[in-house]
């Protein structure tokens, strides 16, 4: 692997504090952010400091730390019960991406295995960063299992950022693009703009321009007829949460780009960790959709552009299901044709 | 029909000279341009100040008034040879919308008539202003013909703007809006932002507003999941070009929707004059499709968002198969299940 490709990490624990890269400022500064205190970390969630489903995980993992020093120096030995209203917060930050969930959830099984008596925060800094240090770890297994499902000299399609700015660090979809890139098997990469939120232009361009992956802007609007033109082979995006029969909610557009590329005989793949995976439902219309500010959209980087007082819709999420996708690809190995029986190859055990 | 529905001109001769309503600029400000030059106006179409297939046209009809005024003054009787220039500027100055050079073929036809001994001016600014009125006009006869296919109380997508500003006044995929709101069809519509150039957002959405029809707000990769919701009814459309079997080319994002549409059982509707329909293409993979400059995508509204340098498609228009659509709606008739068949219904005799 060209270390190149592993250059872009978001989340850095440094000096004892959190350090995130400002998603909201790039691609034309590069501002980091510190956070001392677990209801700024779950505002930056909020307000997209930091976006992306693994990266949320590991940045609550993070939040959860901050969280009991805070609970330590003003509870001492009432810290667990000091921890409920901070990591509510945190789980309130965002609704959509289960890995925030389930990073608290890792987090406070292990502080409740812990003794009143002493501070937690060393133990669970640990944890926090071997959450950390295993998301990047299956982003390269994913980039492996990924870039053998792909013919080589393909053309592929990315939506959102699903990069090393999603994650701890390498990418759960552009993962599987540098890998494919560096095999050989991925020769262009085109990247819808994804609107509102600018996040294939801001993010995923300035990620792959920076590793030298050749990589083409388009609208969303442009996707149909790229296809139509048979230029292209897939379609690679992450998932913000994936029920037991495979259903996949992610960025919206995502459920269109599925419906086109079957439509046009294009390939449909899913990368996202087993921590996206949401055993407790069936399928996928119960994932709850985060209707985010209609100034999205009425609004571009505090421009107005709509007429003022007009309405907006802004769901950031739509639900592809799982018959429209071609594979999902995990750290604990690929889904073919998903499906309620398909997906029991990576359950855990109950 | 309400008066207010009929209040938005884009496109007037006053006092010798053509003013343009600046559609770059709205809805922030409402600036009135005018021209006296031909080749003026030749780059306010190129660079939409005015767009819109109908309303192209109907400016480019009253660049030959200005381009025959020249003329005359500066060649004399040598008048119809001067012309022969500035109509060739006017007509390179879009290549998708065929409009244009229908405009100025009938133009043409009738000024090689005209004898040679006389000031043309006049007589070319009577068949310009009856383009202009034969151009509302259809949009009142699409407006009604559209209306009747519709069930009451029903909800409607439109993308890009094929309003008022898009046309002589009143407009096609919006005339059969403001129709249908007037004759209780209609009570809901969403607007796609329509990126890269936003008319959704800027000219749809103000259009709209000014009309008190409902309107909601949306990003194009939105309009999957409205689809799935079974919110919506009907998607209606304008066009630039449309083939001889029924093949439509519109502003890019299009055959999206005529996809999402078909698989969702949703009614796809595409409103335009006849002027828009080229009888010499047998099918619409010939149409030009214009690629319009990659700044478009990579900034918006002169903010830099992509990183600098990084590559752009940026296709204006696709091309939806005529299997897609369920009806076309012109002034001469509605052609349901559109074919080179059953679009003969409205070809004129040879």
């Amino acid at each position: 692997m060209d270390k190149n490709l592993d250059s872009i990490q978001p989340i850095f624990w440094r000096e004892n504090q959190l350090e995130l890269l400002d998603q909201r400022a790039l691609p034309q500064q590069e501002n980091w952010l510190k956070y001392n205190d677990s209801d700024e970390v779950a505002a930056a969630i909020t307000d997209m400091v930091v976006r992306g489903a693994p990266a949320i995980g590991v940045t609550a993992a993070y939040g959860v730390v901050l969280a009991a020093r805070a609970a330590w120096k003003n509870a001492a030995e009432d810290w667990q019960q000091a921890m409920v209203e901070p990591l509510t917060k945190l789980a309130g930050s965002r609704p959509t991406a289960v890995n925030l969930f389930w990073a608290i959830d890792r987090m406070t099984a292990l502080y409740k295995t812990l003794p009143t008596m002493q501070s937690p925060e060393a133990v669970l800094l640990i944890e926090a960063e071997k959450i950390h240090a295993e998301d990047i770890k299956a982003n390269h297994v994913m980039g492996h299992l990924g870039s053998e499902l792909i013919n080589p000299n393909s053309t592929v399609l990315t939506h959102c950022n699903a990069g090393a700015l999603a994650t701890g660090g390498f990418g759960t979809a552009l993962g599987v693009i540098r890998q494919g890139f560096a095999d050989g098997n991925i020769q262009h990469v085109y990247a819808d703009e994804t609107r509102p939120w600018l996040q294939g232009s801001r993010l995923t361009a300035w990620e792959l321009q920076k590793d030298n992956i050749p990589v083409t802007l388009q609208s969303e609007g442009a996707a149909a007829s790229l296809m139509a033109s048979g230029k292209l082979d897939w379609v690679i995006v992450g998932a913000d949460r994936i029920s037991a029969n495979g259903d996949v909610a992610n960025k919206v557009g995502t459920y269109m780009l599925a419906i086109l590329a079957k439509y046009h005989d294009v390939k449909m793949m899913v990368v996202a960790p087993t921590s996206t995976i949401d055993w407790q439902l069936e399928d996928g219309k119960d994932i709850p959709i985060e209707q985010r500010s209609a100034m999205e959209i009425t609004t571009i980087q505090g421009q107005q552009i709509a007429p003022e007082g007009v309405a907006a819709s802004n769901p950031a999420f739509d639900v592809t299901p799982a018959n429209l996708v071609d594979a999902i690809v995990t750290e604990a190995g690929v889904i073919l044709s998903p499906s309620l029986e398909t997906m029991k190859k990576i359950k855990p055990e109950a």
